[in-house]
């Protein structure tokens, strides 16, 4: 596998999703992908509920499109909620760190492999960072308490075009010494 | 590139680096690839700083290799430090969150693309947790205020053995509904 950066390219946001259901299969091999990120202390400060069938999926979907916002979450055929869970770091670390100093970083990369797995399978993926966590909280049965590191909506792209990532020019980000 | 997968068990912590320089091109192609990675807003919140002369490299790994953690330091042939910068988000999320809301999530993820095409290209990585940054941030030219999201050593690895992942069991960590 010599082509990260081909993949790194063509995964995007997704926010057209096909009529087409998403195999548990796949989904599965997304958080397998999730799951082997790296975190500190290999502490694995996560856990992750699947959001697979149609009905939930529905229930979901309203939780996630409300006030006008991200009407395209209706058309997500699953969701993955990531959550934090607490992080048990190696005792020469954790006498000098919070237990979740590293939790938000491991996090984002954990989301990241699921979603380059996703694309890797030719599936899309929307992150989405506003919705209503309460309802969702609620219908999911996840505690009050819980930090939501990540809500990820799942699909096949109704429109496989690449589009070009605009991103910073890199003389603005990156210096050599 | 439809095994994202295999480059996941690929990619593990490299504590042993080979005595062979690092191509600078190599060095680029990581920076390209966390570039590309997702942000909230596509605030794209970060800088990097490639150290890869070797008097720099040697310095820097003074300030890593320190009170007898992480000796392989001395042996990496370049480092990159990863900071959090400001995170321009968009007026309708602005206004309900804080501009550094997804700030940490999104370096994990720049972070994880690094270290990925790293592992694509040959190269091994490791991800320093504990380390001198006042000594780092002085030999760096990197203000005081700045955040650290990741300093990262990089090299060819001695050992190209892959080891098995210690990961926690699948049923602990993901609930289906």
């Amino acid at each position: 596998m010599n082509d990260f950066l081909e993949l790194a390219k063509r995964r995007q946001t997704c926010r057209e999703f096909a009529d087409r259901p998403v195999e548990h299969e796949k989904l599965a091999k997304c958080v397998e992908a999730a799951r082997l990120a790296p975190s500190g202390c290999n502490a694995q400060p996560w856990s992750f509920v699947v959001v697979e069938s149609p009905d939930m999926v529905g229930k979901a979907a309203e939780c996630v499109a409300m006030n006008g916002m991200n009407p395209y979450a209706a058309q997500a055929k699953a969701f993955v909620v990531i959550l934090e869970e607490h992080a048990k770091l190696m005792p020469q670390i954790a006498c000098m760190l919070d237990s979740q100093y590293f939790a938000k970083g491991d996090l984002g990369a954990a989301a990241a492999y699921f979603c380059l797995e996703a694309e890797s399978q030719g599936l899309g993926t929307c992150q989405f960072g506003i919705y209503d966590r309460p309802k969702l909280g609620q219908l999911l049965g996840i505690p009050e308490h819980k930090q939501y590191a990540a809500l990820i909506g799942i699909g096949y792209p109704a429109n496989p075009e690449v589009r070009i990532k605009q991103r910073k020019p890199l003389d603005q980000l990156v210096r050599s010494v």
